[in-house]
C-alpha cells in the first residue's frame, strides 16, 4: 500500500498534455517532445472532414454544436461522432452532455496557441 | 506549332493551388472543396518530425536552411529530404537550388493564412 494521502496525489491536468507549448516557430526550433505534443493538434485538422466539422462548430451559434446540428457533410452520424471524438482527444474541442446530446465547443486557448505558433510576423 | 507568343502564355501560379482560402473559422463553415484544400497544409504539420523540421527552417538565420544545416533530428538525411519535399508540396516551403544544395524557405503568406484561419478572436 502507498503512504500517499489524497492531498499528495498528483492532480490530473488533461489540458497540460494537449495545449501547444511554444513561441512562434521563427523564435527557436521545437524540441522533439514539443513537436510530438503539438503535431497531434495539426494532425487533427489535417483531415478534410474533421476540418469541416471543426469549422461548423466554430461558426455555429454560441460557438458550440451537437451532432444533431450537423448535416450535409457527406458522412454518417457515427462517422461524425468518431471525428468529433478525435478532435476532442487532440484538445481542440471540449464536450458536455446535456439531456440526449453531447455538445461540442471549440477550446479557444488551444486554437489561439496554434494560431500564435504560426504567427511568424515578429 | 502554337501561335501563342511568350507574352500570352499563362503564368504558372503554384501558390494559387496551395494557399488556404478562407476567413477565420468562426465566420462560416468551410465548403468541402475548401476543407479538402486546407487540410493538406495542416496534415503537413501533423507529423512530429516535419513540424520540427519546419520550426528549424523558420527559426534559422534568414528564414531558410538546406539539408546541410539540419542535424540532430534523429532521422537520416534522405528522410529529412523526404519530409521537406512533403512540406514543399503542401505549399508551406519554397525551395531553390544553389550550387550543391537545395535551400528551403518558409512560404510566409501560406503560414499567415493558416494562422489567420485559426484566429478566432473576432
Amino acid at each position: 500500500m502507498s503512504n500517499l494521502s489524497v492531498r499528495e496525489l498528483p492532480v490530473l491536468q488533461p489540458e497540460e498534455t494537449v495545449a501547444p507549448c511554444c513561441p512562434p516557430l521563427t523564435e527557436r526550433p521545437l524540441s522533439a517532445e514539443e513537436a510530438e505534443r503539438t503535431a497531434v493538434m495539426f494532425k487533427a485538422l489535417g483531415d478534410p472532414v474533421r476540418l469541416r466539422l471543426f469549422s461548423l462548430i466554430a461558426s455555429h451559434e454560441g460557438g458550440e454544436a451537437c451532432v444533431c446540428d450537423i448535416s450535409d457533410v457527406g458522412v454518417s452520424q457515427p462517422t461524425v461522432s468518431h471525428h468529433l471524438k478525435k478532435l476532442r482527444e487532440a484538445g481542440l474541442l471540449t464536450s458536455e452532455r446535456r439531456a440526449t446530446w453531447v455538445y461540442y465547443k471549440v477550446a479557444p486557448e488551444v486554437v489561439a496557441a496554434m494560431s500564435a505558433l504560426l504567427d511568424l510576423r515578429h
